[in-house]
């Protein structure tokens, strides 16, 4: 889940230097709708989870994991909220949104990094509550977790190189 | 070990910004040094899991964590080098460092973000084979935890605010 919700995210920050052919409103709207999917993929996800652990009587909010996701989420969602009500409607007036600017993109890359120590973590947690070591499954796992790594890597150079 | 590592690594990226009353050249040398200091202390730390694995007779290298630890390290290490023979001794021509700084803060960002990585996964890792869950030490390693990704969310800003 928090891997799906990683993919969608990165996508919508890379909008703005990925996609040049759109105008600049399209590409604001494909950045607030796509951070609006993720965002329910997240509480969807959550969800999820907390379902599993009432079924199976685990005890809830214990680990690093958990709290990194849940403060993930919250930042995230009260991120969205903010960047809508100043950038897309009713919309601050073109001064404050330029003051507003960089905050938004700092906060936002700080977000990204808590999804992305979250998805590590998690894997990292799976890998041990499964007792993995040499396998096929272990490898898959780590890839899976490099994989992770290397796409927010990527993200991040896309937003910080010129 | 990690946490002295980061703790080393951040104040050292931090040191342009932080310590402005020294000179350009102070600053450069205290920020190469405190990461030498750093490149040491993740060589002992990775030495010594070694000598831990070895005598409890644990494989080694099979988690995400240890991926990402001696990843970390090694381009640590290898950022190191690449940074003494250009900006250093015996030191590239003006427009050369001019054209490679954005390429090492960038790269020193992604490292010390993995450095990050490495820490917390570590010690979800730990908080597992411990078999912690709601303890007095369960909390103590969860806000280790927060308190890394605080201090690195702060020199992160540092790096990337004006």
């Amino acid at each position: 889940m928090i891997i799906g919700f990683i993919l969608i995210e990165g996508e919508a920050i890379m909008a703005y230097k990925t996609a040049p052919g759109m105008s600049r409103k399209v590409q604001k709207l494909f950045h607030l709708i796509m951070h609006l999917v993720a965002l329910l993929a997240g509480i969807v996800g959550i969800y999820a989870v907390f379902k599993f652990h009432h079924e199976l009587e685990i005890p809830d909010m214990y680990t690093l994991h958990s709290w990194l996701g849940m403060s993930t989420i919250s930042l995230f969602g009260l991120q969205w909220f903010l960047a809508f009500f100043s950038f897309w409607w009713p919309r601050a007036r073109k001064p404050t949104r330029a003051r507003l600017a960089p905050w938004h993109i700092s906060f936002g890359m700080i977000i990204f990094l808590m999804a992305i120590l979250t998805a590590e973590t998690g894997l990292v947690e799976k890998f041990i509550f499964l007792g993995l070591r040499r396998s096929q499954e272990a490898l898959l796992v780590n890839f899976t977790g490099l994989l992770i790594l290397l796409f927010g890597i990527s993200v991040g150079l896309t937003v910080l190189l010129p």
